[in-house]
Order: C-alpha cells, then structure tokens, then sequence
C-alpha cells in the first residue's frame, strides 16, 4: 500500500474547539503502517483546523476568546452577512488558522509532541457536521 | 508516475485574493490520476496562500479589507520599511495566513467542499507575477 | 527509497524567529534525491513555524513586535497563566502561524524564492530546544 484516504465527520455545538486526535490515530493504526505522513484538510471555510495543547481545556477556551476578540461580530463593516454576524467573521478566523496540516507518522504513531493534539476550529455559533479528508502517505 | 511537479503563474493587480483553482484542477487532471495528494506552495514571503468561498466575491473583498484594518500601514513603528508602507505590512499578512496548503485529491478531483477555492492573497499593492509551485504525490 | 525522516533540533533564547533552513536543506541533500517534498512539523504548541524573508533581519524582528502588540502579555482575561504571562499568547501566536509547511524540492534543492527561509518561530520568554520532525518525500 502507498497511499489511504479516509473522510471523517467532527460533530460541532457552536464555536470553540473539537479534538479528533482519537480519529486521527485510529485511521494510522488501521493502515498498520510505522513510516509516513498523514495529511488533515477541513473541506469547510467557515471552520478551520489547529493542533493545541489538549491537556489544560483553559487553553482552547482562551483560544476561541482571543478570535472572537480579535475578529469582532459587532464591527458593521462586513458586506458578507446573508447568514448572519458570524458569517464573515468565520471566514476571517479561517484563515487566520489552517485548512491543512500534515503531521509524520513515527513508528506507527503521529508524530506529536506530548501534549499536542488536533482539533477542528468550529467558527459558527450553530451546530454542524464537519467533515475532514484524511490522506495517509505510506511506503 | 509516482510524483509529478508543475510551476504555475499567478498575475496579481495589487492587493486581494486571486483564484487559481483551475489552474491547480488542471494539473492534477493532466497527471491522470485519481488517488493522491496536491501541495501548493508560494515561492514569495509579501503574498501567501488561503483557501477561501469562491461563490460570493464579497467574501475576498471583507477578507482584504480585514487584513488591512489588523496590519496598519500607517503604523510608524516598523523598522523594515526599504520598498514603502505596504512592505512590512505584506511579510506580516503572510505570515498570518499560509505559505503552504496540501489538498487530498480523490476520484480525480480536489477534495474541495461545495465553495472552496484556492486562492493567491496578493499583499502589495503593486502588480506582481507570483509563482506558485505544485506537487502532486501520487501512487 | 520512498521516503525519509529526521528530527532536529533548534535551539532557542527567547522569543523570536531562528531560521532552521541550513539544517532542512542538508537533510534534503544527505538523501541525495532530486524530486520530492519536504514537510516539517514542529512538536510544540507554544513554538510554531513560518517561511519569512532571511535578507533582512529587521522583517523578523518586526515580525515578532507585531506578534507582541497583537497578543498582548498584559491582558489580564487568560484563563491559562499557569506559566506566566507568556503561556497563553504562546499558544495564541502558535496558533496564528503554522505547525507544519511542506515545500516541493525540485532538482535537489529546497523550491525556496530567492529570499525564503525557514525558521521556528520562538513565543515562549526563556530559551528552549525545540524539536522540528522532518519527513521527505521521494519517488
């Protein structure tokens, strides 16, 4: 085998951040490769992916206060509103983050360092499905 | 084939998000294949690379205006300054956003979600020729 | 040989950019490869990684002024303080930048633009040695 792609689903319930490090490895271990690089990309542009610190929940809490900070729902500027005051600024937080990120797979394990984990970015106050491809590059 | 490489050109007018999905679509369609994974790289550090909607326009034009209104050109306070008010400002966007994004392909196609686009964020304000470089791992 | 991987280290004295391109590019040309793709991934949430001009040092010094002025020590909101007052922008500014950037190697060399350099990106006060995981890919 060379290659393995798998689509996962992270269920979101407003925004914040969702871990699926859980999913993540278990796509590696079924593979039962030891070497390569797995590939996560979010197909959405109003949620975004992050790799954190998913020892202490303070962090991902300040985390998703910071954006919300940063990217105000209150400013009126926006011309993109149809769906609301989180519409435009979910964009903005998107890409202020990431869509993609590719972590090496080392001895069967990603390559995280330890308290490392991956997280999906929800930017939408509503709940959504979101979905990431996952792309595993083996031997 | 197990790898295939394509430098593609993105002619930019000054600030703002240029679209080169089919630019992308296009190699990956002329390599034939149907498994793998597409890697977009900018060889420039004053644009970058964002993966953004694609249907409605205002959505680039609020994400620019964003940029500018975080990254002040009228800041006073940088030292790096040789080529105008828009040189710095431009390392410091494209720092913010990316340099790099990986895109799994399946069934031939980019796993994009129903909006997604791949964009040039242009960061100067004068006319640029950018170059992206692409790889596309394969089986 | 499909593929290679290697650790490095990249030590630190406070915050700030410390570019790590010599270091990638011998690991390139220890393989001895011609065409592939270079991912690094840095093992850390409170260090992360940026390709940002290497010709003048003033842009990564502004670099990380502005990363100073935009998450501010002084806030007084963060839950996470466990660490001092640089914990919790430490991961915001992580977050900000990237955790992982591929860059396509073309006739055995890094596709760097003519002034792009890697470098780990320092957020943490005291000095640190930050581990940067290296995957490459080949045919």
């Amino acid at each position: 085998m060379k290659q393995a792609t798998r689509q996962i689903t992270v269920p979101t319930r407003g925004k914040g951040l969702y871990e699926c490090t859980a999913q993540a490895e278990r796509f590696v271990q079924d593979t039962d490769i030891t070497t390569g690089l797995l590939t996560a990309f979010i197909r959405h542009t109003s949620a975004s992916l992050v790799i954190q610190e998913n020892a202490d929940s303070d962090v991902v809490a300040d985390l998703n206060d910071f954006f919300g900070r940063l990217v105000k729902e209150t400013d009126t500027w926006y011309r993109h509103r149809a769906e609301g005051p989180d519409d435009m600024t979910s964009h903005i937080r998107s890409a202020l983050t990431q869509t993609s990120i590719a972590i090496p797979v080392h001895q069967g394990r990603l390559a995280f360092g330890t308290w490392q984990g991956l997280f999906v970015f929800e930017h939408r106050a509503s709940p959504h499905q979101r979905k990431v491809a996952l792309h595993l590059q083996c031997q």
